[in-house]
């Protein structure tokens, strides 16, 4: 396990102790070059030159890393490209250790200002998908950028992260006696500062792929779905439609859940109730079971409106019968007829084809965040967490997912690259191809790629350093 | 059971088939005296005549409704006035039949129109609590109104109701031959009528409470907890932080929960951050663990904002050192410095003290509902619905209350009020005097009402009518 699973270090201005900031995210620098595409970082081991064309889309076999290289807690990795929908597999990952150094704050009169030390002293683990769309640009710029956003919002906090409970003041300097009292009273833990640090590195993540993107005149969004491991814990950040779940021998449990127009409904039709404006008379934010037509006008028709769970019935108006913000259900709703995704990163200039409608406003960039304490789990040894894009869940339901996981690794306790495999059996699964494990012969026309991250042994007793 | 129970007919403006409107909701019309103060509705049997001085304040015994008069499903009701905070009890109750006339809808170039048969055709029970503050006015409005305001929203979709699935058109006229298909691809139930027809509900009796209100010239709000049964499901209403819960034999399972400032954090915060001219410059939206101080300008302190679930760090400004718009913690949480809830009815004219600073559009009167599917609970004798106002959850938990149930109803099953004195007991319960059966101690010094539902007979076979 090295830090070499990253793809090299991103950074970008401001960023404290990065390294000397890249003129492409410099305003008003030269206009450089378009994102330079990356095949599979984890299977490849590398990226092709930026100068190199983009290899062509061939929907090809499952490719998982070579063997020599160990991915942090031994984690299997697999993934396959499969969709014809663009020429590049829009998927992509990353993962390696989360190095957090100390900070140091200056003099009193100078709190603005902190120093790094060089010394560790917090290590993590990172894993990270990122499911694009409008080519692969934001989801490397993803890979590239979002675990360096998340080190240093980590190293922002380091102080109060070792403490039994976060200080009032970062400082430690407790200008009212009675500041632990009311961190007390609130309920403040440590994990919330981390909520906060994968909460923050999402949105910072998110303006830096809206700079480089425009800077290089290119577009394009993704999903993010992270798993951290810090001091004990494992946290999941989701923003998209990825998923993650913990599989035991006993137990299935999603570890996140799933962004979209339909998830999301009331906080996009409130958005488009509070500014109208966004939707610039071209669509209805009412929901209506399908898309309403002149012979509809006047009838009384089943609607939603963003503050209502249930269903009500409507006359129908002339402005009913506008294409609806977010129209068809299941894997076919779409925003604004556009995006399958509520959040995620990037996608600052996409528009509603031939209009001047932005998505950007409806899209949040904040992932919502699960903890996992580990070490109050009892851990066994085929306890995994599975991550994958949501061309793995189109197929496979999580119980398919973990009645796989619990017949695989019994079998194969001696084999150490067990996790590797059940990564690309799960992927195999999603080919329909005969003797698939599940024998129902669903097939997946997307890219696919999965994580399996063992928690015996790794998690347990980790959570000094 | 009769109709009785419920105060005299509430009617407005647009009630189609109900009474002639009242003089009092007309606008322009000669200003109406106050809405009178009404005792306790179901212990005394009745309301004082518009004329008649409001009762003085006595904290008096628990009070039940006389022996003779049962309650919908032979519910037990009590209550207990208990503060010093007002002079007046401003916890009220209702409960009754709900009757629900078959709508027939006039010819098709007239659709606006429809008619109400005489007969009824849905059969239905109703038990509600209105906590009021600033005055009882609202919880009597409420009290007054919300049944009426149900119905009314029922029998427009009475014909939706008595379908397996809701028609596209209420006419129950198929404009598009795949119109079966859409609602069931939405998955658009029978239950999700009913939803929808409480929400909408809750929205116009807060209207009506607003009107009346500002037409006497009083003011006040009030929180509404309200439990339905209708064709076998139990479907219960919160906006507010009283609270129901389920008892078993075996289990306890809240059916609401509480909106308060605290639980609705991230949406008011949401909407401070979009109107800020909301807080007129006098209060800060962000959330710290206590109100900053002009010592801890320049300070890096804890913080959330409205995109946050986790916490993190930030430079204080002077802006910081405004009031905060949600401030303190548990039952001390006030919004805008002055109200514990975020969801209810009235308050229309409710401002913070010395300001122009509403606090209606922080304020929610859609209520959460939750679904009960009596058929599908296998139910037992000593099954029973709890549902009380905040002063009992104060000092009762869910379980305490489940154990007080659990170890009442077994031993008293011959007795024919037993959900009364149950009822009773829990209030008593709720007075830490010696003997209670918690010996706990805890006192409550607000007003407190309850309600105990059997669920069993009474729940099955009604699913017809």
């Amino acid at each position: 396990m090295s830090r070499g699973w990253f793809p090299p270090p991103a950074s970008y201005p401001g960023e404290p102790g990065g390294p000397v900031p890249r003129p492409a995210a410099c305003p008003g620098s030269a206009r450089p070059g378009p994102v330079p595409y990356r095949g599979p970082p984890l299977s490849c081991g590398g990226r092709a030159p930026p100068d190199a064309p983009a290899p062509p889309r061939t929907p090809g076999p499952c490719a998982s890393p070579p063997r020599g290289r160990t991915l942090p807690w031994n984690a299997g990795y697999a993934e396959i490209i499969n969709a014809e929908k663009s020429e590049f597999n829009e998927d992509q990952a990353a993962c390696g250790k989360l190095c957090i150094r100390r900070c140091e704050f200056g003099p009193e009169e100078d709190q603005e200002w902190l120093t790094l030390c060089s010394e560790e002293f917090l290590t993590g683990h990172y894993w990270a998908l990122f499911d694009g769309h409008g080519g692969p640009a934001a989801a490397i710029l993803a890979a590239n950028t979002l675990h360096s956003c998340l080190r240093r919002q980590l190293e922002a906090i380091g102080e109060g992260m070792v403490a039994t409970q976060p200080p009032m003041h970062l400082s430690g300097r407790c200008v009212c006696p009675s500041d632990p009292q009311f961190v007390e009273e609130k309920g403040i833990r440590t994990e919330d500062l981390v909520i906060g640090a994968l909460e923050s590195a999402f949105q910072e993540c998110d303006e830096v792929i809206g700079r480089e993107l425009e800077a290089a005149g290119q577009v394009g969004g993704c999903t993010a779905l992270v798993a951290v491991s810090l001091k004990g814990k494992l946290y999941v950040a989701n923003a998209g439609d990825s998923r993650a779940i913990l599989v035991r021998r006993d137990e299935v449990r999603p570890l996140s859940s799933e962004f979209t127009p339909e998830s999301e409904r009331q906080r996009i039709q409130q958005l488009a109730f509070v500014y109208p404006e966004l939707l610039a008379d071209e669509f209805t934010r009412l929901e209506f079971p399908r898309r309403l037509k002149g012979d509809d006008l006047g009838q009384k028709v089943l609607f939603r409106d963003h503050y209502m769970s249930g269903w009500s019935y409507k006359c129908v108006e002339k402005s009913d019968l506008k294409y609806p913000l977010i129209h068809g259900q299941g894997r076919q709703a779409r925003l604004l007829g556009t995006l399958a995704v509520s959040r995620g990163l990037g996608d600052h200039q996409l528009r509603v084809l031939d209009t001047n409608i932005q998505l950007k406003p409806f899209l949040l960039s904040v992932p919502q965040v699960t903890v996992l304490d580990l070490d109050q789990l009892e851990l066994q040894e085929e306890d995994v967490v599975v991550m994958a894009t949501d061309g793995l869940w189109d197929v496979l339901s999580n119980e398919q997912v973990a009645r796989l996981v619990q017949s695989f690794l019994p079998g194969n306790r001696e084999d150490p690259h067990r996790f590797s495999e059940l990564a690309q059996m799960l992927i195999h699964s999603t080919q329909g191809k005969d003797g698939s494990p599940t024998g129902e012969g669903q097939v997946s026309y997307d890219d696919v790629s999965v994580f399996v991250i063992p928690l015996y042994s790794q998690g347990q007793g980790s959570s000094g350093h």
